[in-house]
């Protein structure tokens, strides 16, 4: 088997399937199956999504997979910028469509005709919406699994309002939802504003959320849109305003996708297997009884009394009866990631003990003896450990891996985000991009009171044409 | 507005969309836009399948949306069942693809291939998982929200097991999971088994789950299919035995779709709207403030109050105080169907009252006068009253509507199912369509311990040769 440290990517593709997450034997390269235990994760992850959206009362919808070739040509950009990489249907059964139909690589241009439709006047608004579906990309790069697929389980909540200003405060809601959402599934990231040349097709500007991956190639995981009227023009989303004037809507859209659990299976796992952490971990617990010759009774009583004690407390656990050695149970539950193992053997069973093993630390060092009679808090509060764990090591990925630099030779030299002064033009970005070989992901942003705001970093000189800015630039390469 | 009475199919029409539950203005014909109210109850009848899936420990997958043409074509029946009407997908950006793809109608052949990977020995069965998904029939015929769409919610079981006789005991138990279904959906059935010239493609046999709608059609809402060794064969779905010897899975596949919710949509709404069985109500109850001028305080003091009593008992409940009169109010919640209507006014508040009024009676002879301290017990036996009374109502139309006929001719008369003596040959079958302009539903069957029996009947002359026999047929008008 492959080693994380020594061959992350080798390490990745043999997990996903080792774990059995999905598989990619699947005749269609770039489309995996869904296995029981991979479904089950996204499927936690997104009870945390409708969570958020139920909070801040956005309402969910499912519109059709297909689109009318007619729809999707009305906005230039998306055109532009997803036209390449879309499938097309085009025909059914023997006929040719008089219309071509495309697969989703996105909803813009399905939703809007209908946004059109709905919002009539100021009442209508903020129209506040979502769905969970799959979208399609033709990728002509090497696929791989949740990173980069051609069938991508994706979820997108799309927003009308009065004005500039209220879809400006969407996008603050969109990143407190983000943040709120990185806190339990134990995904650390840097919010960058896109550069202009890289920002969604159609948006006023992008804000993205990049995650940082072992091989120190960021990976974008979350992705927030101002949209003003750039698409209520094309598609002719207008509201009447209280004094009965007709306007345009203005509109953001918020963006994630199964690469939350590439980059959880990425960044957490580890040469044992995958570390789910625990608001997600289809099964948090699992209960191996240690089994000795003529002893079996009271250990079998005691695991059973436990698997009452945890389903009662909301736990989600398992107990492990299978007739094979505990070394198995071990080794299979640690490749499922299973975040904490529970033992009980007859010792235990007579000083009225469990032995509580956390994934993400050694066996030996992180072994707890717990009072039995204490075991629902006991294990909650393990769990809760293990979730804090996981969250402060990714955060030192993040930060670790940040360096300022000067020189775009630096830049170049640097592992992980190098940020580096810009004067912010278009000319020294693409500049950059080049002598890199890097992405340039954009300004550092963060939330200041009711606004995004840039990152004001001391004056300097631009990295690439030497004009002073306070501004910087973070690069790094990308998946 | 249309009456249900007068003319069902333009009341239905309207419905669906009246009471928002989709949008059929979405430009691809067939495809409708699933809006809010109508996901929510779509999601709440999910539920009760996944319930039904975890309690028969189905695993739960998901499947790439596209078939290659190749795995396809390996089973000669689903091409001559579904490749009239499947999309194909021919391109991707520019380039035309090596290999087409389409865009699953059903997904045996999606599954199988994989199958055949996946189970390698005795020990791998059975193997037992569902779906759900979105699958894709390019339909010539008219098409109507729910019932016949181009892009449809679908849940599909499909299942291996070592014997015959395992697959067998399989079907018995898809019957068990619908029966449980149909109760919560409150939707009368009648189980028939497909003649051989209309079971699934592929199928060693169909059993089909068909409601009655008002117009006294059927509609087929559920079908369990016994393939036998029929898709193991061309997908080389083989396992060791535990004697070593290869052989054969035997497979069977459970279906159903949006359909339910169409059948509930037909079956139980009325002219003032939906009427929405308690068990999938996203509302199952809405609380609506009876106010005059001088005395809210109190009639809002008491709502909050029972909103709390409601929350914490674990009812659907929502207080609508909307500044807007209760009638109209009233149409709103009547239109979407909520089962249970609250009322508090000042008069009430004084006596220590509540009025429920129950969606599916008449609101003057149904209403009731409850004591507010027992509000919670009340509206759960009130709801559990709608839930009974939808019941009772629906089973007695496809009892009322099932006559026995000997000939022909009655069967072309009959209203509802006809049930005719038949010889079983597909020749008098076919005859009895042509000639009544029906469908043959095929042959009444029911559970008896743990096989699915033939209904027996007293000895008859087949209605189309004359033979004697003790079989019937169900010939009715369908969906």
């Amino acid at each position: 088997m492959a080693k994380k440290g020594e061959d992350f990517s080798a390490w990745y593709n043999e997990l996903v399937e080792r774990a059995e997450l999905i598989d990619k034997r699947y005749p269609v390269k770039g489309m995996d199956v869904w296995r029981p235990h991979g479904l089950a994760v996204m499927n936690l992850i997104d009870g945390l999504i409708h969570a958020e959206m139920r909070r801040t009362k956005h309402q969910e919808v499912r519109f059709p997979t297909l689109i009318p070739e007619t729809e999707f040509q009305k906005e230039a950009d998306q055109i532009k910028g997803f036209g390449a990489n879309v499938y097309w249907v085009t025909h059914g059964g023997e006929s040719e469509l008089d219309v071509k139909l495309l697969l989703r690589p996105t909803s813009e241009t399905a939703m809007y005709p209908m946004f059109s439709l709905w919002i009539r006047s100021h009442a209508d608004l903020p129209l506040k919406i979502y769905q969970m579906c799959s979208v399609f990309r033709y990728e002509t790069k090497q696929t791989r699994s949740f990173l980069r697929v051609r069938e991508i389980h994706f979820f997108e909540a799309h927003t009308a309002h009065a004005t500039w200003e209220d879809a400006e405060a969407q996008v603050l809601q969109d990143l407190e939802i983000w943040e709120r959402l990185a806190e339990k599934l134990c995904l650390p990231y840097a919010l960058t504003r896109r550069p202009d040349w890289d920002k969604f097709p159609g948006a006023k500007y992008s804000v993205g959320a990049d995650t940082m991956m072992p091989e120190l190639k960021t990976l974008q995981v979350a992705t927030m849109h101002q949209y003003g009227e750039n698409f209520a023009k094309p598609y002719n989303i207008q509201y009447e305003q209280a004094d009965g004037a007709r306007t345009f809507a203005h509109q953001t859209t918020y963006g994630m996708s199964e690469r939350l659990l590439g980059a959880i299976v990425g960044i957490h796992g580890d040469d044992k297997g995958l570390v789910v952490p625990p608001a997600i971990a289809p099964l948090q617990a699992v209960l191996i009884p240690i089994l000795f010759k003529g002893k079996e009774g009271p250990v079998m009583e005691a695991c059973r009394k436990a698997m009452a004690t945890l389903e009662a407390a909301g736990v989600r656990a398992h107990f492990d009866d299978r007739e094979i050695t505990a070394g198995s149970k071990y080794f299979d539950w640690e490749l499922k990631g299973v975040p904490l193992r529970i033992e009980i053997g007859p010792r235990d069973v007579e000083s009225g003990k469990a032995v509580l093993v956390p994934r993400d630390l050694d066996s030996k060092q992180g072994k707890s003896f717990v009072e039995a009679s204490n075991l629902a808090k006991e294990v909650e509060s393990a769990l809760a450990g293990v979730q804090q764990r996981l969250r402060e090591k990714a955060q030192r990925i993040i930060v670790e891996h940040q360096k300022p630099v000067i020189t775009i030779a630096q830049a170049k030299a640097a592992e992980g985000i190098a940020v580096l002064p810009w004067c912010g033009s278009e000319e020294c970005g693409l500049r950059v991009e080049k002598e890199t070989e890097k992405a340039v992901l954009g300004v550092p942003v963060r939330v200041q009171g009711d606004k995004v705001v840039e990152e004001q970093h001391p004056s300097a000189a631009c990295g690439a044409c030497g004009k002073g800015t306070t501004m910087v630039m973070r690069v790094a390469r990308t998946y």
